[in-house]
């Protein structure tokens, strides 16, 4: 089906447009009060998750309320873990915990290596309940975890503010660890795959820790699996947004995508060097701009504006926006965004 | 009174040293049995910070039970905001938490500037008991918040994965955000220049939470009165550590101090070239190192030591020891920097 606004996926090409496209991280879920009330209609977020209807509602809900360029299907990176066998519960106001996580061998030897069509029909259900409910109006962004940041919840078993756990066993059991990595990859091929074959016009891998490890690290045990994912999808453009890899962009700058993510601590310009002319960058507003009053809003996405003008970019904030954020002000980003010149 | 072991300073200084001085980050307190008993003997880590006896006895254990090449002194950075009338409570297992916070004029005006030695007398008498038992075996470092990191504590209430409220005020409320960034800064240099008077030989300055900024608003909001602590406190070698500030580094090279922190984000030698060869390094072992047994631990402090080599250096970790570390790979650690060639 022809998309009418593709604006987000010529800018992810380096195509001419008309005006910069802009989405915003998390756009589905957290900021809307139609979105509270489909939430609230079910037991809780993972419940919400697996129910390809309402998935597919909450996804188009910033398409029709707020006007972004692009619809990203509501789901969890974290469907990947329990897709290989160790599942997670979304605990209220503390984030996801797995009463199983992985330490050995023996562990690893009851996972298995996830195949998107099959064991996450409901993720690819509801991205074709999507697709065919946007009509072509937006493009639809498919996503998953990086394979490191799927290993750090699997070896975590939660949020962490160091990751301590995960972190020791890339230093006490590096080919486990490896094993595991490449598990979580080949599962996120598949998984990407079947995404796309559903109707994903874009895919996104978020790597939400990638700040925890030093650059050695992360070029071992992230940015090598990143790479292999990248290689191995090509049907779609792709993007890659690993927050705090500031270390890594000049390595990013060889990665098999269109577009990189930028959070709101990495510089523009100096990003925009090190990565170079061929890729796409995607953000960066800091998300508590968004706190502001309408004024203060536009200032401060004009200037980022400004930053990105005349290179290929995609306007989006520097991570997921904020629960608290007033939905109005994201509109004045939104509008900002539209009628910058 | 003569220090015998004064390599650290030496080595703050750029001058000669015969071999790279080493502490670490958090070393009094957390990881010793020693500490835990003393811990236990009270009703908290607040009591045990307020009685200058206990807290000069837990900053001297690791100089005798580890042999690092400095102590420094336990206490905290939010005694700050204590002294300047906004007190504090340290809940068990989650952090500092603050049962009043500042977002109004009329909360500021409930605040004062401190005067470190009165305001702060337990932390003074804690240097001086300190100083007098260990008898100038090594220097000891005094130390305090950088005013962006405690400013993010006065108006969040607690520790945060995102600190939104404290970033918004800067957006929403920039002059009174810099009257209080202001108010912290001139109670932090009475307070540094207290502790300078009392016996600490070097200061460090630990901007926590630097890393939640975006570029301009880090200069802006935190470097700006860094510069002036650094500024006004000219009486012993400074460090300051920003962890997560890898934007600042080019800034750090004009800033009035001896030595820059790294974190183990942040290369060497794309640090040393940010930073320049006029200030000393310190760090930057990933804390989550000292998980390893004592090959790994032993490969990757060489590794690190490595590439310090042939420049001004204080090996430390590039953040806090964890609480769950063993002390002997500390040791291992330790021993490995001492006989490092």
């Amino acid at each position: 089906m022809q998309i009418q606004n593709d604006l987000l996926l010529r800018a992810a090409k380096g195509e001419k447009v008309e005006r910069t496209p802009v989405w915003l991280m998390r756009q589905a879920g957290r900021i809307l009060p139609e979105y509270r009330a489909v939430r609230e209609s079910v037991s809780g977020f993972i419940e919400l998750a697996q129910t390809p209807e309402l998935a597919a509602e909450v996804t188009i809900q910033p398409v029709d309320l707020l006007g972004v360029d692009a619809a990203i299907i509501f789901s969890d990176i974290l469907v990947i873990p329990e897709a290989m066998g160790l599942p997670y519960e979304m605990v209220e106001k503390r984030g996801p915990w797995f009463p199983n996580t992985v330490s050995s061998a023996s562990d690893l030897q009851k996972l298995r290596v996830a195949d998107g069509a099959n064991d996450l029909s409901y993720v690819i259900k509801a991205i074709e309940i999507t697709k065919k409910e946007l009509n072509g109006r937006v493009p639809l962004i498919g996503f998953a975890g990086a394979p490191w940041t799927i290993f750090a919840y699997m070896v975590e078993g939660s949020g962490s503010k160091t990751f301590s756990k995960a972190r020791a066993m890339l230093y006490t059991e590096p080919k486990l660890s490896h094993l595991l990595l490449q598990m979580i990859t080949d599962s996120t091929i598949n998984y990407l795959k079947a995404q796309i074959q559903a109707g994903a016009d874009l895919v996104q891998i978020f790597d939400s820790w990638a700040g925890i490890l030093g650059p050695e690290q992360y070029e071992e045990f992230s940015l090598r699996y990143i790479r292999q994912i990248c290689d191995a999808v090509n049907e779609v453009p792709k993007t890659v947004f690993a927050k705090g890899a500031f270390f890594a962009r000049e390595a990013m700058r060889k990665l098999n995508c269109e577009t990189i993510g930028l959070d709101w601590n990495m510089g523009i310009s100096e990003s925009r060097k090190m990565i170079g002319e061929n890729k796409t960058l995607q953000g960066n507003l800091d998300p508590a701009a968004l706190y502001g009053n309408p004024d203060q809003v536009r200032t401060a996405t004009i200037q980022m504006m400004e930053q990105f003008k005349g290179s290929r970019h995609i306007a989006n904030l520097g991570h997921g926006v904020y629960p608290d954020i007033d939905p109005d002000m994201v509109k004045v980003f939104i509008q900002t965004v539209k009628s910058f010149k």
